[in-house]
């Protein structure tokens, strides 16, 4: 049976991911569980915390994804990586959305995403390097840095820039989906020049999982170019 | 001579580039200019006209650099276009580092800003389309769309990821501006595959006028690998 607790953190996902989390108070929390205020704050003294709670779910998700790999890597493993980034990014696109608004407010948690950081930068080092000793990626260290850096800079900050420029998203979560997977399209061309092997055999095919236009610039606008006034 | 009105955008900037927008009142501008608060008024009603107004500043700076390129383009120019995106993060960094935050409370200024990344994307590809017509990059027309986008990902998000990262740049400068021009450096690693000509034969020149460092991650977290309790 789910905890009061887990009740709490999974709800308040779900609030937060589809309105905002600046728009969700404990009181809507507890009103959309049932259950009394003072209940609520028995297991979270504020909403401050409860984000501390879903930092560390996300974390760990991520986290657990980037576990070394045992062996050899194949363009299976790959699109596994893919799928994993793609629900971390989803399942906690609210974090995302605002990370530069919880930083601020909340220096415990900046100093616990410093650390989060360096370990996903440690960890996928490691499996860039695995993926180019299994042939996948063939570069070099510099480039291969760069990469890792290129895809860190994506995965942490597509949210926030789909939530700037496409707005009718946030009532539309099917658009908001296909947005965010449109993401992970972005980093497999982030990774294509480097493709080698049977990766390189597939890359058509995992582009297409994953691009929801094939004109990005008109998907992240909402409309055809030129369409708008300001368009020259 | 330099107006009233002038005055108080040009402080206003370098106040909240060096605090942070947040921590910045009219009180604090009026004071750094000795004017009285009632003159700064008269020139702006709040403090969010003032960011307004900045956005038009960095917005009408962005788009004159983008402007359509006459004839062929050379390696210099390719540099040109770096140095010019390089000025736009560093003098407006308030503005990136906080965008979510602005885009959220003004609805006015989330709409001119949907317009403006929309001519950005437009004249940023008619830039990368005369790069390749001019032999400096080599790819196609889905990898040129890739390439702008991602670039436009790096140029909006990078000063909001640095300050995410290294709260200490906050109170150095120089670090500060180091930290910005490691973005420029990232921007010429995702443009460095399709680099061909004399401008793959001054590439390793490039990425040394922009590199910070040559170890990224330890660039970003402001201290050796490993050195974190939670590097393991």
């Amino acid at each position: 049976m789910t905890s009061t607790k887990d009740r709490i953190l999974e709800t308040s996902l779900v609030l937060f991911n589809r309105q905002g989390e600046r728009n969700v108070t404990t009181n809507h929390i507890a009103d959309a569980l049932g259950i009394s205020p003072g209940n609520l704050y028995y297991h979270f003294r504020n909403k401050g915390t409860i984000v501390a709670a879903l930092f560390d779910r996300y974390q760990h998700q991520l986290l657990a994804l980037l576990e070394a790999p045992q062996g050899p890597l194949s363009w299976k493993e790959k699109v596994h990586y893919l799928e994993g980034l793609l629900a971390s990014m989803w399942q906690y696109r609210f974090f995302h959305r605002d990370l530069s608004h919880f930083l601020q407010a909340d220096p415990a948690l900046a100093s616990q995403y410093r650390q989060f950081v360096e370990t996903v930068l440690v960890r996928g080092t490691v499996i860039y390097e695995e993926l180019r000793t299994s042939g996948i990626l063939a570069l070099d260290d510099e480039q291969l840095q760069a990469l890792m850096v290129n895809t860190w800079v994506m995965m942490s900050s597509w949210a926030a820039m789909i939530y700037g420029l496409r707005p009718d998203a946030a009532a539309d979560e099917g658009l908001d989906e296909r947005l965010m997977r449109h993401g992970v399209y972005q980093i497999i061309c982030l990774e294509e020049p480097f493709l080698q092997g049977e990766t390189r055999a597939h890359l058509a095919e995992m582009k297409a999982r994953y691009r929801a236009s094939s004109n990005t610039t008109e998907l992240l606008l909402g409309h055809a170019i030129g369409s708008s006034s300001a368009a020259c």
